[in-house]
């Protein structure tokens, strides 16, 4: 069985390479970005604006192939890829929660972007606190990890032959 | 630019059609599910038992066309669709934060479960709260709803024809 998506609009970042990427929104705290949606989905960004954050669905376009056990940046030990939000999935989709600034017609001006320059767009949801924030119980190997993360930067672990 | 994936996994649900079903994990409180992932992806699960809460990303696969301005359960006016959670989007992609029980094998027990019968599972990452809790400014059409959400079903706005 095979999904097939079209981008709806591509993301704009001063990240121009996989190496020296923040790791999550969290690390990238006040860097800006942009997002261009295309003209046949302009109408569906109606009422976006009184949102804060948005929960950004993308494509990992240079990641080529995957590793069902990498060791993610945040550590020196393997980890199965579900269990770590590395860029060589089986589908390598993204997932970055971004704060919305404003936007002006087709353009969204963003926040703390954690997300490579050129990266086709999927979809836009909501950051809903009532949907999204979810008391845990535990958090595996990434309990306590992450409290630098803002002096953490991506390194060639994940690159591909092209970038 | 077309973009395809293929799906890892099957969800198994009690919600064997659109209509009637919990919004939101929040909503779907105690609604137990489960995934059978595929056997070439069963590696990724290592370590994926120490979270009890993961990110599922999957295909809305009854979902048929989009419309811009839905109405969405929530609301009984138009929103632009990516201002909603609204299964019929242009990219038909799905998102849900479920509570992890336990792995057996190749079968992870899954609670909290919004998601249709026979979804094709596209992507699962672990729910981290230094990545994924966020303090938001402001959160538009959805400020102040979803309170009774425990209370209120999908019904047939979103359903196709196959359905």
């Amino acid at each position: 069985m095979q999904i097939t998506y079209e981008p709806i609009g591509i993301i704009t970042s001063p990240h121009k390479q996989m190496e020296g990427i923040p790791i999550q929104s969290r690390g990238a705290t006040g860097i800006r970005g942009s997002i261009t949606i295309y003209p046949p989905f302009l109408e569906g960004l109606q009422d976006l604006e009184g949102f804060s954050h948005l929960i950004l669905i993308y494509h990992f376009h240079l990641s080529e192939g995957y590793e069902l056990q990498p060791t993610p940046f945040l550590d020196t030990k393997p980890h199965g890829v579900f269990a770590t939000r590395a860029p060589r999935r089986p589908n390598p989709i993204g997932f970055s929660i971004v704060r919305l600034i404003r936007i002006r017609e087709h353009v969204l001006e963003i926040e703390n972007v954690d997300i490579l320059d050129g990266t086709p767009l999927l979809d836009i949801k909501p950051y809903v606190p009532q949907f999204d924030i979810v008391g845990v119980e535990r958090s595996g190997w990434l309990e306590n990890k992450g409290e630098n993360i803002g002096e953490i930067r991506s390194d060639r672990r994940f690159q591909s032959k092209k970038d």
